[in-house]
């Protein structure tokens, strides 16, 4: 009680701030989107607009995207360049696109389009990507939470549901430095899930890679190419890979792609004619200029992450000061979040205790499906946007609100 | 047979030469494409990047486009800036987008998303745009014909059809400079089409302004604002309004917006969430701070015209010395297309002849739903992309091959 009372003057003191933070989404910070100025000069004069194949890119043409980017992407998944489709400035929208043709088509090796069925279902890693949740609840597709675990999700679980339903089409994964864990699948868990065996003919795994390149530290962690080791089992059409360069230049204005095997790029192109007369070129081109390779890009990433490791290191810091023992995190080795596990119960509390204070923090349950965490326990801490000084006070912030949240809890409990 | 027999002889005269020209799409020429060099380096500069609302272009938001583009496609349309999406670079995929939501989902005032009914049915004006025509196939929708007439569609039978079947759920109009026949709307046949009585409550009218600022001659024909009319009628949701910038910047990395009722758009911006977190705003920004506002975009339009009248100008003396009281087309005052009428059954033998001298027409029958013309009679001409020489070349072959087409039909009729 008398803790309480010492947790609401420490946090009264900061209410009385007028604080206006914000910690909610992933997004590169000034710092980082000032080290591309130069892109936005990569093509200055008419005659830079011209491709490696003498196409003029300021015209109309190229489905699939130019190959000098294609060749980027080929190199940074491990893939070839036949296996590669550019898009525009969001994978978000082409994983959007993937799954609407998905419903009113069907994939390669559908027998009918998804959206004919009474009901299909995604599996769905907890905690997770709220936006890819969204789009499959805006589909009307059941999910299905599938624990995430220290080296990848619960597998057994993944296994268990796919092969007896042949109405589970698809699994959600950001496998490296997972969305929100920052947890890199194990060479094992990636094996198996590229062996899985499917009731359905047309399973696909939406593999988001969207931190392929984000690590914080100068070795990052490796992750097993899945299109490669499924080629293994046959299973080479159940992978799509999706990636961009969002967080590496601008993420309003990067260029994205989708990778897969040979025949699910050619079924895609053939869908994808009617919809469009290609993606934006000329930015694709900007890219492949600016930053050259697939080792260009890379380089960019150590820029990035001398910027944003001391945001991570500050918010973790001040975690293990102060709530160690009381909840629990992962030290992420890259990506973009820390993903704190509060007591159960408490997550819901310490967000709208914060919103009060004016630091705004991803909803609690946006990780999960249909935003429930069925143990109101997940928080996303976002550290790469604020300043690091802003950081700092909102970490202090949060710590003194899941402090709150779990005394008032016990205090419950004991009335 | 005398006569087929020069006309032989003038043919292989020009096969000799190994022509390889392309009169087949509706693009710019390179010397239009190099008066927007401009563009490429309107923004330079990381301080460039922000909008008038202080907002950072290169980060993620806005998903309905920038304020500055907004401003400049109303005025453009003379709609509002709430009735405007600005989009990425491409129209025809917020067209095909626009399809896929109602297919799936349908459109504000539907009983039951459109892919739900065992059939559904758009009208579409012929000759006209094969790119509509081809995505409305590809989403199973069947397709009726309205023929053009000369000041607009038929619109008696548009009326018949819309008013008598509520599934019959869209009707695609190039409303200005119509693809290919290159008429503009009488404002009686737009009032009349505003005024529209349907069966279904979830038709749309989609009002692809391509051709918008499309001027050949200093005043251009003036289009009626089918959306304006409308709210006269309580019609206002029935009208999706397009139109880009493809082909005053660039084809290729252009921006592209789509107008309708501020309760279309509120209903269309909680759709699109879904599937992306915003267009290229950069792109947007560099074409607003480019073209600075609708007066800078039309000023662009003379310099188009200035370059691509001529080619207009050399098909249409060459087919008037050759191919008058043989063939029929209309003179247009702008858009990208001569639309020519040869003798019934002569399209398909015309379009195959030129092919094998090395000359590639836009397929015959293009212009129709299912690739299929009738009567085989219309051939889209696209004067803009080959350079003046070639074109002429190209035309002089044509009209060789439309006398020869003309002369084989005779002879075997009179055999």
């Amino acid at each position: 009680m008398e803790e309480l009372n010492e947790l609401w003057g420490r946090y009264n003191e900061f209410k009385q701030r007028n604080l206006k933070l914000d910690m909610s989404r992933g997004k590169p910070c000034k710092e980082q989107l000032d080290i591309s100025e130069g892109l936005l000069t990569a093509l200055s004069h008419n005659e830079d607009c011209f491709g490696e194949n003498g196409i003029d890119y300021r015209n109309y043409g190229l489905l699939d995207g130019i190959p000098e980017m294609k060749r980027i992407f080929a190199d940074l998944l491990e893939v070839s360049e036949n296996e590669i489709i550019v898009g525009g400035n969001s994978s978000l929208n082409m994983m959007y696109d993937s799954v609407a043709r998905a419903m009113l088509f069907g994939v390669l090796g559908s027998e009918k389009p998804w959206s004919k069925y009474d009901r299909i279902s995604f599996l769905c890693v907890v905690p997770g990507y709220d936006r890819h949740f969204s789009v499959t609840e805006s589909f009307g597709i059941n999910m299905i939470c599938i624990p995430m675990l220290d080296d990848g999700p619960d597998v057994d679980m993944i296994e268990k549901f796919a092969a007896k339903d042949e109405t589970v089409k698809g699994l959600w994964c950001v496998p490296k430095y997972s969305n929100p864990d920052g947890i890199t699948y194990s060479d094992e868990k990636v094996r198996r899930l590229a062996a899985i065996k499917t009731a359905a003919s047309d399973f696909r795994i939406f593999w988001d890679n969207a931190y392929a390149l984000h690590d914080l530290d100068s070795e990052g962690d490796d992750l097993l190419n899945i299109l490669e080791e499924a080629k293994k089992y046959g299973n080479e059409d159940k992978i799509y890979m999706f990636c961009s360069t969002s967080k590496v230049s601008y993420p309003g204005a990067g260029v994205s792609c989708m990778a897969a095997s040979v025949n699910n790029i050619e079924f895609i192109k053939k869908q994808l004619f009617f919809q469009t007369i290609g993606p934006d070129k000329l930015n694709q081109l900007r890219h492949a200029r600016y930053f050259k390779n697939a080792d260009g890009l890379r380089a960019y990433m150590k820029k990035h992450a001398e910027i944003i490791k001391p945001r991570f290191e500050a918010v973790l810091t001040e975690l293990e000061n102060e709530l160690t023992g009381i909840a629990s995190w992962h030290s992420p080795r890259g990506g973009y979040f820390i993903s704190l596990n509060v007591p159960s119960g408490c997550a819901k509390r310490t967000v709208a205790l914060m919103k009060d204070a004016g630091v705004v923090l991803t909803g609690a349950g946006a990780t999960f499906p249909y935003r429930n965490d069925p143990d109101d326990r997940n928080i996303r801490i976002a550290p790469t946007y604020p300043p690091i000084e802003e950081l700092k006070t909102a970490t202090e912030l949060l710590c003194i609100c899941v402090k709150i949240a779990v005394a008032e809890k016990k205090q419950g409990e004991n009335k």
